[in-house]
């Protein structure tokens, strides 16, 4: 287990901090400290006003950060843009020369960077630039998984709604069963927390669902149930061809439909409405069928994110949504994945 | 006008040189020889068993080529794994020394390779890697057309249907009644022939519908009518993220479908049936409305490849395919895009 810290300067929160907030949630390492300059003397559980990492502190910059004997420094915001914003460069190059191995998580390969690798091969330390897509061509040839796994593709109606949460709640569920069970990730976030994966949005378009497909086939012939992260939304004007490519490259036997409660439009597009619950789910259950007509793919359940509601307003929202499209649904964060593990059990028929 | 040899060795034939008869058949430039060292001294009229190329003579290599006064060689086949066969470096070599610009369609950049491009730097000719992708990002926005365009998306059953065909066919048509109209390429023979276009297969998937939109609006500034070349299939295992990105960045007004008479299976995946003709049409339609429900885009005729048929066969093929569909169609080789146009025009009521 590595000791790792946070570099989030002035932007830990959970709008821009997914990376830093999923890698405290769940991933396998230990956090000892997150850098914000602006939020530095509370712990993470007051910065984020949440019931995650308390006692571990935020502080003001990388040489306070280093006296928790980090081994790794991980940048976990994304700033506008994607690109290194230049006043980080000291803390990075600091982190370096102490020996830390960086884990960046930007658009932008640091790797490239010419200041950065020089003082990285000079101090022994590697810099993983999780968004490289692999160098392989691969186009995708349909070929079947093996019988007897599930793979199931979390889906949804726009991005950051919880896709990666539920997939990786659902293989925590599935473990705690008993069960073989594996988590596939496709996004930097999930890829820092399973140390492997693939960046899809990365890929060039041609190789996109044969790349896919080769994780999800080599997933399947080792676990019983392979859990693979979704990304974007096959209604999102900018993101829908990243969605299908995983779709048709996962072939998934049943999906988990994610949603956020009370959104009526994709965000950051004010004129894009979002269809109704059903249809959103019909789109998907389509897609599947385009290229498999001979056997369906069905969301069997909804995962919500209330976060924002109390909780009886939370239980009536997933009520609602329970009415409306007759599955079954919850708030994996608020009340774990066993609704949502049951649905798949039962409706591919597996103890 | 360019005089432009076609490097096509061994493999000048309808099936492999696509770029190759695309680029006789449509583009601006004269092209003045063919290299096919197993066809030589044949014209390619007889080559290629075809009423198109008579007198453009097929010649044993670079060295005869050269007596036809070319300015620049198109590398017009794709030979397996998309590579330079090392074979033909010599003959680019030669070109290049002759002062001859390069024209590359393969998968491969030749512009980095290092004796070919410190040839070309040498001797002062470029090499267009017609493949290479821009650089920018860009995101989809969802932005509405200029009132009063017409966006024509061609879409089809599989790869190979003739989208680029009818589409530089319709804009042919366009232009001979007086419309303002243009093409827009996707592919690399397309781009080839246009000299511009945007080589969609090659970009990264969550750039892809924003670079398209780019385009389009763009046209949609400029031209009344703009017909986009389509790629792929939506119901294609590998290359299905391509085709959405492009139909979602293009937010087309209309569609044409192509498909060729007789295919019963995606090319290469005989395990991949195809769905009915009304099935495939209601996928591309169904895809649109995805971002826009509110507005439809409709197929509103179909184009066929007839090829191998008889001309009576071919009739009796295209009147089965009309009736199967209630859609009028044709294959626009043989009888021109007329059909199509008067479609096109009288379901988006426009004179």
């Amino acid at each position: 287990m590595r000791r790792i810290i946070i570099l989030a300067e002035g932007l830990f929160d959970w709008h821009s901090g997914k990376t830093a907030t999923g890698v405290i949630r769940y991933g396998k390492d230990a956090v000892v400290a997150v850098i914000d300059s602006t939020q530095a003397g509370q712990d993470v559980a007051q910065a984020l006003e949440a019931e995650i990492g308390r006692g571990i502190p935020v502080v003001r910059d990388i040489n306070e950060a280093l006296q928790y004997q980090p081994d790794a420094l991980l940048i976990g915001i994304a700033p506008l843009g994607g690109l290194l914003p230049e006043t980080w460069r000291w803390q990075l190059l600091t982190a370096i020369e102490a020996g830390l191995a960086i884990i960046n998580g930007l658009h932008v390969f640091l790797s490239e960077d010419k200041e950065l690798s020089d003082a990285a091969e000079k101090h022994g330390v590697t810099i993983w630039d999780v968004r490289r897509p692999p160098d392989r061509k691969r186009v995708a040839m349909f070929t079947p998984h093996r019988p007897g796994s599930h793979t199931i593709l979390m889906v949804g109606s726009d991005c950051a709604t919880g896709k990666m949460t539920v997939a990786l709640e659902l293989d925590r569920e599935a473990q705690r069963r008993g069960l073989s069970s594996t988590f596939l990730a496709t996004g930097q976030t999930g890829i820092i927390i399973a140390n492997n994966g693939l960046p899809v949005d990365r890929i060039i378009s041609d190789f996109e669902a044969g790349l896919v497909e080769e994780i999800v086939l080599d997933a399947c012939n080792q676990y019983d149930w392979v859990f693979v992260e979704g990304q974007g939304a096959l209604n999102h004007p900018g993101y829908s061809p990243v969605t299908l490519g995983l779709l048709h490259g996962a072939m998934p036997d049943a999906m988990i439909f994610s949603h956020k409660v009370g959104a009526l439009t994709i965000e950051g597009y004010e004129h894009c409405t979002l269809p109704s619950l059903n249809r959103l789910i019909e789109m998907n259950e389509e897609a599947v069928s385009w290229l498999r007509p001979e056997r369906s793919s069905k969301v069997v359940a909804l995962s919500l994110i209330t976060h924002p509601l109390p909780e009886q307003a939370a239980r009536d929202a997933i009520k609602r949504v329970e009415d409306e499209t007759g599955l079954p649904a919850t708030d994996v964060v608020r009340f774990g994945a066993g609704i949502l593990m049951d649905a798949l059990s039962s409706s591919l028929h597996t103890p």
